[in-house]
C-alpha cells in the first residue's frame, strides 16, 4: 500500500514554496499519496516560541541567498512579494483547507496560490484583498466568489485552527514540515530523508 | 589553480561534527585546500543576537532526531557529552587554531578533537579539564602539554576572538560555517553548494 507524505505550509512562508517545487519528483518516485494540511504558521510560532529567520538580520541576509540557489537548483525563481510579512494569506490558506474533498483542484490552487504570493516576476500579490484575490484566482479558471466565501466562513478558521494545533501537537515549529506516519521532516532539503522513508 | 575552502567552526556544536564528517569527500572531489578555521559560537551567537535551536523546545527535540539521520547517511554517530553545554571547548579550540602553522597536525587535531567531544560511545569528555584533556590527547600521539600550552596562552584568546569577529563581519551567524571566496554556505547540508562553487 503507497504511503502518505503529508505537507503542513503557510502560503507566507517563501520555504514552502520551495519545499513545494521539490515534492512533485518525490510523489512520482515513491508513488506516495499526498496530502496538503495548510496551517497558520504564525499560530505555530506563537505556541512553540520559535521566530521567523529574519529576526535574526544575519541569518535574514543569508537566507536570501540560500533561498535563491536552492530555488535555482530546484527549476524555480522566488520574487519579493512587497506585502510581506502583511499579506494576509489566511484566506487563500482557508479556501485550500477547504478544497480537501477534490485533491486535483487543491493542488491546482496550491500551484496558482504559490504562484501569486512568490511566483510574479512584477511581486506577489496582497491575497487578503478581495479584488485582488479573484481577480488572480478568476484568470486561474477556479470559481473565485465560491473560492473567498470557502475561505472566509467562519468555520474555515476553525477547521485551520485544528491542523495548526495538530502539526503543533505532533513536533511542527516551523514551515515546511513533513509527515511520513510519525516521521517528521523539516525543510525542503529533508525531502530526500522523507523520500527514503515513503520507500523503506 | 585549486580554491580553498574555510570551515568555521566550534567543538561546542554538534552540527560542526557533522560537518566535519561531509568536508573530506568534498575535498577529495574538488582538490580544493581545507582552511581550519576555529572560532567562539558563544560569541557568534552574542554578536548577532542568534540563539542555539534547543531555546525552541520542538526545534530541540527534532534536531536530535535530524542528527541522527544526517549522521548516519554519513557514516558517524554522535553521542551526548554530559557535560554540554560546560565541557569548555576554548582550550581545545585555541590549540587548534595555534596549530595553524601544522596543517596535517591540525587536522589531526581536529579529528580527535570531535572524537572526544562527540564521538565516544560512553559520552565525551570536559576538553576543558586539564587531566581529562592531557590524557585524551596524549593518547592520540599530541604533546599534550604543549598543547594544553597553546590553548591557554593569553594570545590565542585574542586570536581565536580575531577568528571569531571575522566570521561575524563576513556574515556568520552560527556553525559550521563554510566560505568559497566571499560565498557563505551555512550547515553540513550546503557543503554540495560549496562544491560546486569550488568546481566553479
Amino acid at each position: 500500500m503507497a504511503k502518505t507524505l503529508e505537507f503542513f505550509f503557510d502560503y507566507m512562508s517563501p520555504t514552502s514554496f520551495l519545499g513545494w517545487a521539490v515534492i512533485p519528483g518525490v510523489i512520482e518516485r515513491t508513488g506516495a499519496e499526498l496530502k496538503i494540511r495548510p496551517m497558520f504558521l504564525g499560530g505555530v510560532m506563537k505556541a512553540t516560541g520559535n521566530q521567523p529567520p529574519g529576526m535574526v538580520a544575519a541569518k535574514g541576509k543569508y537566507m536570501q541567498q540560500d533561498m535563491a540557489r536552492c530555488c535555482a537548483r530546484h527549476g524555480i525563481k522566488i520574487y519579493s512579494n512587497p506585502h510581506f510579512p502583511l499579506m494576509n494569506t489566511r484566506i487563500l490558506t482557508g479556501a485550500t483547507l477547504r478544497l480537501d474533498d477534490d485533491p486535483e483542484q487543491q493542488k491546482k490552487l496550491v500551484e496558482a496560490g504559490f504562484k501569486y504570493v512568490w511566483g510574479l516576476p512584477e511581486g506577489g500579490i496582497n491575497t487578503g484583498d478581495e479584488g485582488e484575490f479573484k481577480k488572480a484566482f478568476g484568470a486561474e479558471g477556479f470559481d473565485a466568489d465560491r473560492l473567498w466565501a470557502l475561505g472566509t466562513d467562519p468555520e474555515t478558521k476553525a477547521m485551520l485552527r485544528a491542523n495548526t494545533e495538530e502539526a503543533v501537537a505532533r513536533g511542527t515549529f516551523g514551515a515546511p514540515t513533513f509527515f511520513v506516519g510519525d516521521q517528521m521532516f523539516f525543510g525542503h532539503d529533508r525531502l530526500d530523508y522523507a523520500e527514503e522513508a515513503l520507500l523503506s
